[in-house]
């Protein structure tokens, strides 16, 4: 047996995966399994194993988007589900981290990160957030929630599960008629207008991307509450003022872990003695990690998903007390299933907007994501902070309560 | 002004304090503050205030053990109150402590910690809960629980709190009928007769206290549960085998940091692949602190009180996912006030069993205890662990369904 096959034959046990190298010839590793689709691949050169050997996550995504490795059966989602499930991948990063000493690996990762100041933030918001806007309307729901849903039923739609996202954080703010809330990172603008619509608050959204202030505008006009509902181009560490409610979505992923502690010291001077924050956020289940090449260089420079600790540490440093975690973990694959789907089915569009190179780019981007929602260790973190021990119900009760009777 | 009168005078600020020192002169300090009640202290001899200001918190503990320092007009709950309200020791000890490196704080405290084994643990144990039965039935409620309640309503009583309080962790512990359940720490056993009776399932308690032991036995027997419900004198770290769930009520609070991801890594092993843990725990919202001198010498050799963070590392490098995380913050100073009322009710009966100068030893402890929870750094956090991102339902409604339906 050759050495690419028995390090190939190594990788694959679980599910069904046949190759055909550039010389016609096939060979088939693993084995069937029922929750595993079989997926048969082609590398168009003779080149293409090896150059995956050498960098194995981000030269697999480039070959893909090259078109060196073409999927002859199956998809990319089934391809990825394939290798994540039988998890190689990980354990080999585990394994070769493990060799590293935590401190040199944090001091890397903070030289890295430290430099995430007000103009790079900008920058890496831009490259991802101000794409061409038909893109989100394509794949995402009708009110562009562009974060983990909620599924109070794993059978739901994903505009259902979206409305329901936005009850379930409404729920944990205990908000109260005519209080001021800030949304840090308002994408285009949904949660700012449904809060203030759910619950008659005052809004003021902040974003880095352009294209998205400008669509959150012309729907506080539309929807005739620009008057209380408002949106600004700043970074949030310009702000100032006091806030009775902070609400975070999908933002805290671009901070950076050196930025951290100044995030909630910033939090914590914009907040009322008495409010309440929500933070939702990807996180990581495990140790702290890094995120992977792929993601870095072609989706969200700077990006970086932490571990649960990673965010206690910074926030209780900050005297910003936690009152209440829920760690979503199917979620957010299950949302990533339905953003897949919608990208495949609207596939021609998006290759009229770009390219197939960016269409196979995305549909590898929800794909890796999902299966590390699924296989991996990725999840969703609900934060709800308070300065004030005082400054929410002694029980939990009224979340409940609330969710229920919040619209959708 | 003298320097006693200006150091006293800096001191205090909120409420009114009245010092008589040994020569019989009175001096007033602070203003008055409806939220306290006015105190009068009086120095036996007159060594006493320069006995104190060399180790306020632990001289002044001894002092009033010893006689030297009396009280007046109010009680020892009135005086900490006053005391913690004005906040003065803590922001000293903070200011301290922020000279110190954290790394060379970390160190020190790993040392000390580092030899809680097996048999410092039992004699840690033996220290405090094999103190006479009979004092544990005048201050706790009628089933015995020794850690802190839930109270839907501020103004319940202990009995109903602690009732809730079993319900409240049993809903999060998603029990079916026949599952195997491990109680680390089980106390008199009341929560484990408590689990059987409301859930129908197989429980397993484990203490290192022969007195409580003994009482948890005779509970199962006179129950006619003793085949269900089933108690051993084991350290946790000598049990093997697997467990459908696990609960821990109070006990961590003995485990010493150096001790979490051991502590962690056993509770994983011990814990079925799609099984939950409950984790319910004294923590403090803010950094890592230290246990009071006071506590360690009289009350908890070897207790700890950890940071969110603390647990969170800890439990994260042993790979349990953190499911759930709610902060029960006034809920142990409501315990407390109960627990103190109980204990000045049982005066006559408390000073018979020990004297007066162990009961002045034990109002210092809840009171000061109180004093933590409501004005300090003190909370109860309940963490919910999992091995697999699948073992609990996908939302957590499942909570509320169950707590409604549950048995008080």
């Amino acid at each position: 047996m050759s050495l690419f096959d028995r390090f190939v034959g190594h990788l694959f046990k679980r599910g069904e995966i046949t190759m055909i190298l550039a010389d016609g010839t096939a060979k088939v590793f693993g084995s069937p399994d029922a929750a595993l689709k079989p997926v048969t691949i082609r590398f168009v050169d003779k080149g293409v194993p090896a150059f995956i050997a050498r960098n194995p996550h981000l030269h697999a995504a480039e070959a893909y988007m090259d078109g060196r490795l073409v999927i002859e059966q199956g998809d990319i989602r089934d391809l990825v589900d394939l290798v994540r499930a039988n998890g190689k991948w990980e354990e080999g990063r585990v394994t070769l981290r493990g060799t590293l000493s935590s401190l040199v690996r944090d001091r890397l990762r903070a030289r890295i990160q430290a430099f995430n100041d007000a103009r790079r933030a900008k920058a890496n918001v831009a490259h991802h957030y101000d794409l061409n806007d038909r893109l989100y309307d394509l794949f995402l729901d009708v009110d562009r929630q562009y974060s983990c849903a909620y599924f109070t039923d794993p059978a739901n739609d994903l505009d259902t599960a979206q409305a329901d996202k936005k009850a379930h954080i409404a729920a944990k703010l205990h908000l109260k008629p005519g209080q001021r809330v800030l949304d840090i990172g308002c994408g285009w603008g949904g949660m700012a207008l449904y809060l203030n619509r759910a619950a008659d608050v005052d809004v003021l959204g902040v974003t880095l991307s352009e294209e998205q202030l400008k669509v959150a505008r012309q729907r506080a006009e539309a929807a005739g509450v620009s008057g209380r509902v408002k949106f600004e181009l700043i970074d949030y560490r310009a702000l100032d003022g006091r806030f009775d409610r902070i609400v975070s979505v999908g933002m805290f992923e671009h901070v950076g872990v050196p930025q951290y502690e100044a995030f909630f010291l910033k939090c914590r001077e914009l907040l009322a003695d008495d409010g309440v924050m929500l933070l939702h956020t990807i996180g990581r289940f495990g140790v702290p990690g890094k995120t992977d090449a792929f993601t870095l260089k072609y989706i969200f420079p700077g990006g970086y998903n932490p571990a649960l600790s990673e965010i206690v540490s910074a926030s209780q440093q900050a005297k910003m007390i936690v009152a209440d975690v829920e760690t979503l973990r199917l979620h957010y694959g299950l949302t990533l299933d339905r953003w897949y789907d919608r990208t495949m089915a609207a596939k021609d569009a998006i290759v009229a907007l770009y390219d197939e190179r960016f269409f196979r780019m995305w549909t590898f981007y929800l794909a890796g994501a999902r299966a590390a929602f699924i296989h991996g260790n990725l999840c969703n973190y609900q934060i709800q902070y308070i300065r004030d021990r005082r400054a929410l119900p002694i029980t939990r009760d009224y979340m409940a309560e609330a969710e229920k009777a919040l619209p959708r």
